[in-house]
């Protein structure tokens, strides 16, 4: 027996979550029992690390809790429709840094009895949960974006903040991305101080621009309730935004990649505040301290609900390869794959299986994520190790 | 890196045949397709062996054929609704083996554009190329059973080898097993002279007995068009069959494991020429070397349609386990994989992997078969090759 086999396995487990079928945590759970299934008996045991993670939008302020470096926090703040809701967000144990998810108080979800409100969805909660974290005295702030019901440029945000928009009459402008087409004055002078002083990172899940046929209000709006007229209304009134900021900082937001995420919320924080964005899975794996764990592995097992070329744009599986070391198998569990071994290959992918016993539909796949993710963790581990005792 | 990996790896792809979705051999090249793509660029090239396989049922004669061994012959005969048909069989090259797939003649397909006809499907077209053999000369005789249409205890057949079975009133009787309650009178004098002679080997893809409740009529008459009541008129008469056979020989069949195959075919070969009764896929596999090559594997690939606790119990899958050595890895690709993983590692089985690329009916994954095929491959040798390069 060859002596490498004389120390144990090390084996990370840090999937995505399976969107709409498990969280993170639970995914991770059920292919660590897959694996302790599939290496029964093997001696010395290996060492199976569990590292759930996100791609920055739903699921990332849990991500960050489970780690224990955080602490949660509630805040009774306003949706997207402006009615009250409660909010979490998170302080980290050093006090250093605030973690708020904007779909806490901005997301779909929580509006979703109601009939979609694209012009009027607006962020004002998202931003009345940010002046409690400022108030807290944190010098980062972490703002998770994705999921949102809004396409209001942050505008909301802003006001919470305390900063005064108004159209040419000097009137305060109603909630909503379509009233920013009349945004004339912007002021800045009531703004929450410490605004001005934190760090910034905001994490982002798409890398969609502001405005333009790729921009948040062609793409993302739709799937907010908005027919073509009112994306038309919308993408006025973000260009109008734009140039606003433009006018006020000099920074001219309107390319960048990833301001048209949650709808353009990041774009007054990168122009008035010099906020950075970065993939969301980034944020989160430095949040949990990815890199370390992925170093000391031998073989990493993550995975997403659908593992496709969009995985591979900077969402948690290709964040998982890249942190990983090139040496250092990784393995993509997944409810669907749709890359053929070539493009495997060129992504540096080891293998990628798909979860299923059998014939089923989607609604049967995701009842069965768990299950099936044991089982195909149990096969995956035992063929490595069979690798590994190859002679 | 470690001194092993210099030599290239060695993989053997031994399925069976995916049953209504693609032949063993197809299934085999796009496995190969796969492992060439997911390996490309390893130096030394890996070897792979492609072994197509058989359970002893459809197919069986096809995987012979594939290896080269036996040249093709056909002869015209009848189905098991007495119309002709014309049926293949194989003579090995050395002349001594003559191998029969009795699906050939007697098959369910064959007689689809019928109503199902359970109580007079005959074996006698079975019979006439059995013939046909022991006319060129073998010394042993394959005989694949599997797939069929009948369930006569094999009567139809044996009158075609030249044995009269009769009633009462010393007529002969009519095709059929319902038939056989009248059986009165066995005489084999006129059998064809080198039946008693030759070595049968009956291939069995079941271990089914002739009669009783797991019996052949019981368990398969059904599925052959048969309801209750025409299930006890079989029953009754494969268990005249037996006591006949019984008084002729001495040899009591009714309880042997195997003999219910393709509706009691075998008993009479068993009782009255001493036929050997084995699993289907041990035949095929003796038949096409497998063991030896199986031997000089790194790691062995095989599959079939459903991978479940049935195909544990003497199927091709099961039987490459067991000709594999114990140290050599092997893997399962199926259509549906129904063991979890404490009943994998019993059963030595290294890995299954189900082939699917996302939610699909049963429809579509058969369609489908021969791409997923070929991306699982990629992803398992991948994988495996990992393992055998951590250091």
């Amino acid at each position: 027996m060859d002596a490498h086999v004389d120390r144990p396995i090390r084996i990370v487990v840090a999937p995505d979550s399976f969107k709409g079928s498990a969280t993170a945590a639970r995914i991770a759970e059920a292919i660590a029992t897959g694996i302790a299934s599939g290496l029964a008996g093997i001696r010395p045991e290996p060492v199976v690390r569990t590292l759930p993670l996100a791609d920055g939008g739903e699921g990332s302020l849990d991500a960050i809790l489970g780690t224990g470096t955080a602490t949660e926090h509630r805040i009774e703040t306003t949706d997207a429709a402006g009615r009250p809701v409660t909010a979490r967000y998170a302080i980290s144990v050093d006090g250093r840094t605030g973690i708020v998810e904007a779909a806490e108080a901005n997301g779909l979800p929580l509006v979703s009895d109601l009939p979609l409100q694209p012009l009027t969805a607006s962020t004002f909660g998202v931003g009345t949960v940010l002046r409690a974290v400022l108030d807290a005295g944190v010098e980062e702030v972490v703002l998770f974006l994705g999921g949102s019901a809004s396409t209001d440029g942050g505008a909301g945000m802003l006001q919470a903040l305390g900063a005064a928009l108004t159209d040419a009459d000097g009137r305060g402008l109603p909630p909503g991305g379509a009233a920013l087409r009349h945004l004339n004055g912007l002021d800045t002078a009531g703004v929450h101080p410490r605004a001005r002083s934190v760090r910034w990172r905001i994490a982002c899940d798409v890398t969609h621009p502001l405005v333009g046929p790729r921009g948040t209000a062609a793409v993302f709006a739709p799937q907010k309730g908005a027919n073509a007229h009112e994306v038309r209304a919308l993408e006025e009134g973000l260009e109008r935004m734009a140039a606003v900021l433009a006018d006020r900082s000099g920074i001219d937001i309107r390319g960048l990649p990833g301001a048209g995420a949650a709808g353009g919320t990041a774009a007054p924080l990168v122009a008035l505040f010099g906020a950075q964005l970065e993939p969301g899975w980034r944020v989160v794996a430095a949040s949990v301290g990815a890199v370390a764990v992925l170093a000391d592995a031998d073989l990493v097992i993550t995975g997403e609900g659908r593992f496709d070329a969009e995985s591979l744009a900077g969402k948690v599986v290709s964040g998982v390869r890249e942190m990983t070391p090139n040496a250092v198998p990784v393995v993509v569990l997944a409810g669907s794959v749709g890359l053929g071994p070539a493009e495997l290959r060129a992504a540096g992918i080891t293998a990628a299986f798909m979860l299923a016993s059998g014939p089923a539909t989607l609604d049967e796949l995701r009842a069965s994520v768990l299950a099936d993710a044991e089982r195909a963790a149990a096969s995956v581990v035992r063929l490595f190790a069979a690798g590994a005792l190859r002679r």
